[in-house]
């Protein structure tokens, strides 16, 4: 169980496999995010349609609403989402900090206050791998720290040291062998911190290894030279999950640098606001062009929206604010990205990625491809040799 | 083309098939309201999975926005709304007499300040059919003038003879032979203006008749009547339509008094306000009892909601505001109207309709029929012999 099998590399860009209990997943891949037990506005039979492989749902949402119990009583998120296939979990951790003056940390863990009904709520990392395991998800995560950016960094080094020793709680509780733990590398944009926290987390061997602490206010300029001086360090046999990054641009750069797992409200947001993933861009729906325009949204799409309508059937529903409008933007846009990711695979496989990753890199930024995105793609050309 | 075959009959309840150039149909049926060009957060596909057989569309909407050019360049509503099966569209002349002072009737037609941008807008009869040509329904509807309840006896008769003036307008302008017109009879409440409009209405021998200017806010008990008065001076050898019409026990009334159509906001409108329709009545999901029900909304059910979800997943979706909610519930409510008139079919060959209904509704309105209903089912059991 959980093993990960490598089977083909271009660069540091790699296809695997990623055994669960619940079925084999092929990587790199994206999860749509369910943060409340479903993917806003669609349904399991549309998520294996699109050929979604793994559901991400959140633990802080599901444990004040409707309770992690109830899920249980459903036998776990699959019984209670009608979702067959694969799921992890977050820790909570993420959206618990994110709750501002709501909260308060402390080495035992985080107390807040309920966004539901105001209630006072410890999160420590035993309540958090309770929780989880009463969910039930095939990959849980580690109960970790993320500072905001910009933090300073001593704040970043004591909270990097404190998500280690929050790492060993999670361990010594969790109690369910069908269940993988994905520990947190965390470190900021400091390459001596992610140093830190890798020499500290490796050792605890978990069958998989995320990437935190990224996509939290800082530029891609940024960000990018702290994914790809993590991720060379990460072991090779392992999966490797950059947590909560998923925009198109996102998951080519991220596959370049040997990422396996990404997941982002994103697709689903944007669609809900009327946006559309394309190669050529985003586009906006509530825009006039579309209106008007009796082709489908994407011509190479094969999902139910490309499939049946016309972008000025779409604009229209958005325009009239129908509910089949945001449902049938987030379909798309998911599709957009798990379609994204299988050609990656198919050109990593093919040894052609790079070539491809460029010329798609070309028409979505629409002839000027930012320095980050190059760079990204630089990095990755050439092999670690872990 | 529009030939309506009665099949099968139990007193004034009949089983018939009526061919339309977008495939044979089979009465009674229950249409969903696609209001804008979609059945408010369902797709095609779902429709037709539900057996869904017809869908009404609303011109009124429709010509305002996106404008009935737009559906008329997708090749009509098929096209445009990706659901292949028959449409029927109304006139649009219910919907405008609504807007209260936003309108003015006038013999010509009514004048209207739209509601979407505030321009002044004409609607005549020659414009509905226009309109209705250009949306490309299979049915449409004739313009007519619906008083509303309660109304002046010398208005509503003034009015009902308007009515057939538009009538013999709509016809005249009429150019599809693809399209059938339904002529609809008015009169309110009242039998002998009934009387008058049917002797006004059947002579234009129009491919079917509706009963219209009911279920305007006058109560069960005096609408059921002119129901049953009207139904049964409506010809034998032409489809029923009893328009706005659609609560389950309105259903089953409405079938033993020889309706044949039934269409009404209803199923997706309550869907949305998070109630299921049950055999046992409607089922409020906001409540706290299906909070902790594991068992499906109806075991009875084929729909999605009810195969894959429990009540507590589906009150969860309510509870979280979440879109897969209104959605859920909008399917099963429709799957549920058109199961009830499957069974009615089912029962009227087999000439067990009027036990059925009784026992029906022994439990839908657990155990005290309202007098509204057994007089309905009790005048349908005899037959009018036309």
């Amino acid at each position: 169980m959980f093993e990960f099998d490598v089977q083909h590399r271009e660069g540091r860009a790699r296809v695997g496999q990623f055994l669960t209990p619940r079925g084999t997943v092929t990587t790199p891949m994206f999860m749509p995010v369910g943060t409340q037990g479903t993917v806003k506005g669609l349904s399991p039979q549309e998520l294996t349609d699109i050929r979604s492989q793994m559901i991400l749902a959140n633990t802080y949402h599901l444990m004040l609403r409707p309770g992690e119990g109830l899920v249980e009583q459903h036998g776990g998120l699959p019984g209670f989402t009608g979702y067959p296939g694969p799921f992890l979990t977050d820790s909570g951790g993420f959206q618990v900090m994110s709750l501002g003056h709501l909260r308060k940390i402390t080495e035992q863990g985080v107390v807040f206050k309920s966004h539901v009904d105001g209630r006072q709520i410890d999160l420590t990392p035993e309540r958090s791998i309770q929780v989880q395991e009463a969910l039930g998800a095939d990959v849980i995560m580690a109960f970790d720290e993320c500072p905001p950016f910009p933090a300073e960094r001593d704040y970043i080094q004591r909270s990097l040291e404190r998500t280690v020793r929050w790492l060993e709680r999670c361990l010594s509780v969790k109690s369910r062998p069908d269940q993988a733990l994905f520990a947190i590398v965390q470190g900021g944009i400091h390459p001596d911190l992610r140093d830190q926290s890798i020499a500290l987390t490796l050792p605890f061997e978990t069958p998989g290894f995320a990437i935190g602490g990224l996509a939290v206010g800082e530029s891609k300029a940024e960000m990018y030279p702290a994914v790809a001086h993590t991720a060379a360090q990460l072991p090779e046999a392992k999966p490797r999950y950059l947590m909560g990054v998923g925009h198109p641009e996102d998951l080519v750069a991220g596959i370049a640098l040997g990422v396996d797992m990404f997941d982002c409200v994103y697709p689903t947001r944007t669609g809900r606001f009327g946006y559309a993933l394309t190669d050529r861009g985003r586009l906006n729906m509530n825009s006039s062009a579309p209106r008007t325009d009796l082709g489908p949204l994407d011509p190479q799409c094969d999902c139910y929206a490309c499939r049946h309508y016309s972008r000025a059937y779409l604009a229209h529903l958005v325009r009239a604010e129908e509910m089949l409008g945001p449902r049938m933007l987030s379909l798309h846009n998911l599709r957009y990205l798990h379609r994204l990711v299988e050609q990656a695979r198919v050109q990593i496989v093919a040894g052609t990625f790079h070539t491809w990753a460029r010329n798609w890199a070309l028409q979505y930024f629409a002839g000027t491809i930012p320095e980050w995105f190059s760079e990204a793609l630089d990095a990755g050309a050439a092999p670690v040799g872990r």
